[in-house]
């Protein structure tokens, strides 16, 4: 963009023919002063040539779970890198508790640094500070993080509506998805209809990000859709992207958004397909129907859609994590070896401690819209997971269909 | 193509009005023929509507090892349910072996119909005929099936030449891929040039192909690479597709046979992930920048390679299996444990009885290419992966550039 006004000042002057050196100094000048700017990162694309830089963003991340706590962790840490760009201090809201010594959760984040109830062993940069109280804690935020239950998100949002920063950003870490009768209700439309005018944009990160292990570290990526990707996006990408979590941008959100629901559909029949301890052939055919699949649904419901999505972190990558390590995985497994015979609320009581699981929850809406579109013979492989998941196909029947 | 000639026809006629009624009744004989060819299987993409049908297919395959024999079975099996296409007899050529006790390799497979040394415990169907003189088991085939180590080739096809039906096709499952100075020589080049106009097409089969899970019947897929998919790759499906084994056409050979050893590489980074105890994030990372990176790779080669052929089983499904179960990632494992100390041949010996893996020698002949093509910035998987098989880097390093 900088580059566009040198050229277009250079023009104009050029005509004028005494103005010429003094343009070509002032365009060198320009010149100096874009590379300083692309030297100092990411930050010219939403600091404009004007003398007043737009003030540091101010952060808020909506909720502190598992993975909250990990991505308020990275936040913290990267807000530091970029004092310009983003203030110090990252706020973080607290569902507020009482522990079992009595104390409240937040007052232990802020005094230990450390969410000793979801995070606990990993300490907190000190600059995260919790905040109970939702009013304050987004209170004129400029970007606002929902890593939450998006069961929570129609409570939450009206009381966040009109504290947030004229103008503000918000992005989405919520993975899940709501179904109306129409089909799948996207995250991101429920954060724009709650918030209104108070957002100006509202992306979603997405990818393989097991929180103990970005915790920890280990190197991982995520994928961020953004509709505009050199404006917002690339001040998200600055937030969110450092050497161990590394974010690559796609003008492609709705792509990004639901990879991360329909994966869980998939984990169920690759647990399925442990439990009755097929090989690595049929678990990668598996897979690689499921990623066809979920590409298939995505773009016979949003056309816009882009195949290279699902190449992505959020795609491919979300899609293998879950089908070797997530719970859905362990829970259809146990599903399986049980011969189909044991109700899903029994099995997420005994391996998750009654924890709800996402994948059969969304199987069953997924083939509530196949069906009232008629579409369910192009989705065989969501088909016979729904089959076995809720009407007593026998689980070794999987692929019979595929 | 039927239903086109259907069309003509009634329009060439209608025009004489007197003939509408006769091209009506005409019309519904071809449709009820058409209906008869289509339930009878995918015959009709070769057998033409004219009166003398195509002489059935004589099938050979060269290579009775592990995978080889596995594939026997399948063929074996497939070609009786189309005895108007495939002859009953699938002869194999069987390099000759004297067994411990003293019975010939080829004879005792004709005779038990098991190949006791490289598929042991699973019964061949009794028209597989192990056949141990070249010549006599390529004598007038018309369909190839070359299932080997790619080291043979040169040795074999001048013997294979001009004893084959004239127009025959060949079809590699050779994994694997040699270089020359100017970069990855494809197998099935290897063959079109050894065999000349002896062959009217090659064609090559990839996927995650597990030659044990398949004698087992377990499901699993195949992406057929054909450049003609509606001539040659309808017949070659039909000759390998069923239900357990099911096979998509694509026209893309080259990205088809790429994948099958560029992903070799890959599962030496997979395997120092697992050494290094890495979590699924970073292994999930691993793989999606791998795949990326065979992508790039066989485009900038080949710009004529498509993306949807890594949606394919030849590409995720069958770099999944690789870096979940594969030999290269089991010694890659090894050798991260050992800090990168280990030679390879060192692995090979303790981990394979000395038998040889395709990975590490793939992964320096790739630097090769990338290091004279001046690509090594694009690929900071494949260099690095490199760097630590050869050249002392250490193996947590492994995602440091990515």
């Amino acid at each position: 963009m900088a580059t566009l006004h040198i050229s277009n000042l250079t023009l104009t002057i050029y005509n004028h023919g005494i103005f010429v050196l003094m343009s070509a100094a002032l365009s060198f000048l320009l010149i100096v002063w874009r590379f300083s700017l692309a030297e100092a990162g990411r930050s010219h694309h939403f600091e404009g040539p004007s003398s007043n830089p737009v003030k540091p963003h101010s952060i808020t991340i909506v909720g502190s779970g598992n993975f909250g706590s990990a991505i308020a962790r990275l936040l913290g840490r990267n807000v530091l890198r970029s004092p310009k760009h983003f203030r110090s201090e990252v706020r973080m809201w607290v569902f507020e508790e009482e522990l079992d010594d009595g104390r409240k959760l937040s007052d232990v984040i802020n005094a230990d640094h450390e969410n000793v109830k979801y995070l606990p062993g990993i300490q907190l940069p000190t600059n995260v500070r919790a905040v109970p109280d939702l009013s304050d804690a987004v209170r004129n935020a400029s970007i606002v993080v929902f890593v939450l239950p998006h069961q929570f998100l129609p409570g939450l949002l009206p009381r966040i509506s009109s504290c947030l920063h004229r103008g503000a950003m918000a992005v989405s870490l919520v993975k899940g998805l709501d179904f109306d009768d129409e089909g799948p209700v996207l995250i991101t439309d429920m954060i724009r209809e709650g918030l209104g005018e108070d957002v100006s944009e509202v992306c979603v990160l997405m990818g393989a990000n097991v929180a103990d292990e970005m915790a920890r570290d280990e190197f991982c990526e995520a994928t961020l859709g953004c509709p505009d990707p050199e404006g917002a996006g690339a001040v998200l990408q600055q937030l969110f992207d450092c050497p161990t979590f590394r974010v690559e941008v796609t003008p492609d959100p709705i792509g990004v958004e639901l990879c991360g629901a329909l994966k869980n559909v998939v984990a169920l029949a690759a647990g399925f397909c442990d439990g009755l301890d097929w090989g690595g052939n049929t678990k990668a055919a598996i897979i690689r129907r499921g990623l066809e699949e979920m590409r298939l649904f995505c773009k016979l419901l949003h056309p816009s859609v882009r195949d290279m999505t699902f190449f992505e972190s959020c795609g491919v990558a979300d899609l293998i994590t879950t089908c070797y390590g997530g719970r859905n995985r362990k829970c259809a497994e146990t599903f399986a070896r049980a011969g189909g015979t044991m109700a899903w609320d029994e099995i997420e009581k005994e391996e998750l401690g009654g924890q709800h699981l996402q994948g059969p929850q969304t199987t069953s809406k997924l083939h509530k819209v196949l069906e009232q579109k008629k579409w369910l013979s192009r989705f065989p492989l969501f088909r016979s997971v729904y089959q076995i998941a809720y009407q007593g196909r026998p689980p070794a029947t999987l692929v019979q269909d595929l």
